[in-house]
């Protein structure tokens, strides 16, 4: 019997509430250059600390050893989606976070306006970083001329500052395409290659598209990446029998968490306001994934002392979160640290806390109280079910 | 290559004697209600202590993670068999924890004297919890009556109190096949449904037993559960190289060690007595499987005293074991901790002892102990493979 359909067998309902709580990059590494210390160990945090003292603890592999994860493959990992088993294209995932409802098969991609000299050759792959109107006002233009190609109909939506996004909607679209952005001034966009339909409704959208914007100034093209159609992903309830919502503020999370099937929380402004929609949240849902940002930023611009007071302003706001909950479980989608400014492979804190998680007799959550949990080191797509688990939504496998 | 085939491939004979002794539900969690403490940190075990001190220590995942194990494939596991692809059904086990040596394709189920009303209507699915006297006289009525159906030879064998084990034997005879057991009162007996031909030799049996029953009161009726065929099962010898005798006092457990080709020791009375039994087993066999129960029990009925007590029972028998083994593994088939009452996912904790385990600086065996021994968090089906290179019996792979 394979080991989903063992767990699909064995999960039984019930009342309890489930929350999953991404400090995004939160782990880090203690260096020379941090004074040997990390920014959770650095950071004060009561309700972290009130928690520690009633949970499991350990440490989360996003991928694979060695293997740095982007937001996307991070998030379907936590969510319990094997991010080799399922790819989800950087586009797809854009399309969700800007709102636009995808259908399977259809196919979208990240758009850059950018700047094109009289010979076609990329100046400024970012256009200047364009206002957010100049790019709305844009996109305007283009839907108005581009509707459909062919039967193919053509999807266009604004994002921030030069960033649109482009769907395309129609029978026998496939991905993956490669990009046009060719990734560094003083060349000319690339041709899209890949499946030969969708290569073509590509070129053509180009063909109709730059004749649009010649007269704009500095954004008169445009550059396309991760061209790719929504896969087909077995939906977070289908999954886990867990009604749940997704709360963030930045849209590639909200669409991450859409993508599997997640009511996503609008309007929401700051980190307080995040936690509050989640007691609300939880309700109506039996499951709550909160997502908080700072943390992974401070990170990549290498602030340790914005990466600590970001942790503890989630601390803070956590807190009220506590009485509405079962299961909780506070992690990171992987780790940021701050000595590497970015994204990295090295395991995140996670943390379990619930009836029956069991006290690990650490004090604090930390990266090295984690290494002496419970659990272990392990892969994340786990974790989810640990958490079914720990809510006593499990039945014995075998008398 | 694949795994097993290279460990085959390397194993080589000596003369090394292992034991494996196994508390059940071993595993407990440390919660408000414990004192934030687990039985293993409050038993006194002057034994485990000195073992502690030359062990190397971690904790298994019985199954997977998240998955609680109920006492078969929890066994299983322990042995090396993936649970997930070696299913034994429940009548299996009991068929060989009461003597009855199965043979391969025999389909075997536990069954239940009940009491039906005159309509045939279960009213109570234990009928009254007869006495295992009553329970072997109406057993002997049945196998009077009833010895083939067919060329499908019947065997019947009575259990304790008001439980019986039905084995069927012929050929072409597979399982498995749902209850007959309504699971609850108030219903009909169910008519089980699976393999055409097993099926009817159930229904036949039903029609041929219940007249035999008609004036017994209060156990006029009875229910099968578990009906499934003894699975292929390479044995432990040809598996591991490793002559095995299990020592256990409770049918089940002396049932799954016969499974996989153990010699069992019949006719102990406790825990001292199976220690016993296992000294006088390593002068033949090259592996003893010692089960020790009064920990699980303990458990399941949410006795912290108790299990404190089992397990110091338990350390004062194991002493006589030590100057008999090379190889000692101390662990759980699963936890079964106090605040859960039942069996659970939570890792065991687990300690190889022998000349070349290694001291993990460790000074007691316990959960949180086991956390930080070098065996880390892993399945328990790589256990007997951890045993065999203790004991030597490795060659090295590759050059």
């Amino acid at each position: 019997m394979k080991l989903d359909e063992v767990y699909k067998s064995l999960t039984i309902p019930n009342n309890s509430k489930l929350a999953l709580v991404v400090l995004d990059g939160l782990g880090d590494i203690a260096t020379e250059s941090s004074g040997w210390r990390t920014p959770l160990e650095a950071a004060k945090t009561p309700t972290l600390d009130t928690l520690a003292k009633r949970s499991a603890q350990g440490r989360m592999i996003p991928i694979a050893p060695g293997i740095t994860p982007g937001s996307g493959p991070g998030h379907l990992g936590l969510f319990g989606y094997d991010p080799l088993e399922f790819e989800v294209g950087r586009g797809v995932i854009e399309a969700l976070g800007l709102g636009i409802d995808l259908k399977a098969g259809d196919v979208a991609a990240r758009a850059n306006f950018c700047s094109l000299d009289p010979n076609g050759i990329v100046t400024d792959r970012r256009a200047g970083r364009i206002d957010t109107s100049v790019c709305e006002k844009q996109v305007e233009m283009l839907k108005k001329k581009i509707k459909k190609i062919g039967d193919v109909e053509i999807i266009i939506k604004a994002g921030k500052g030069h960033r649109f996004v482009v769907v395309f909607r129609g029978k026998g679209l496939t991905g993956p395409l490669t990009d046009t952005d060719p990734h560094r001034e003083g060349l000319p966009i690339a041709k899209a290659k890949g499946p030969a339909k969708m290569a073509k409704v590509v070129a053509e959208f180009y063909k109709l598209a730059l004749p649009v914007l010649k007269n704009c100034k500095p954004a008169n093209g445009f550059l396309l990446r991760g061209i790719a159609h929504q896969p087909a992903i077995p939906s977070f309830e289908q999954r886990y029998a867990l009604k749940a919502a997704a709360i963030a503020i930045y849209p590639m999370y909200k669409g991450l968490a859409q993508l599997v099937g997640m009511k996503k929380v609008e309007g929401l402004a700051n980190v307080p306001a995040e936690f509050e929609a989640a007691v609300d949240a939880l309700a109506a849902y039996d499951f709550v994934f909160v997502h908080v940002k700072g943390t992974d930023q401070a990170g990549e611009d290498g602030n340790f002392d914005a990466k600590v007071r970001a942790i503890e302003e989630a601390d803070a706001a956590l807190a009220q979160l506590l009485p509405h909950v079962d299961v909780l479980v506070i992690t990171g989608d992987h780790s940021t640290p701050v000595p590497v400014k970015g994204h990295s492979w090295h395991p995140q804190p996670v943390m379990i806390s619930g009836e029956i998680a069991g006290w690990d007799g650490l004090d604090r959550f930390t990266e090295r109280a984690a290494n002496q949990g419970s659990l272990g080191v392990f892969e994340a797509k786990h974790l989810i079910r640990l958490m079914q688990a720990n809510a006593k939504r499990f039945d014995k496998f075998g008398a």
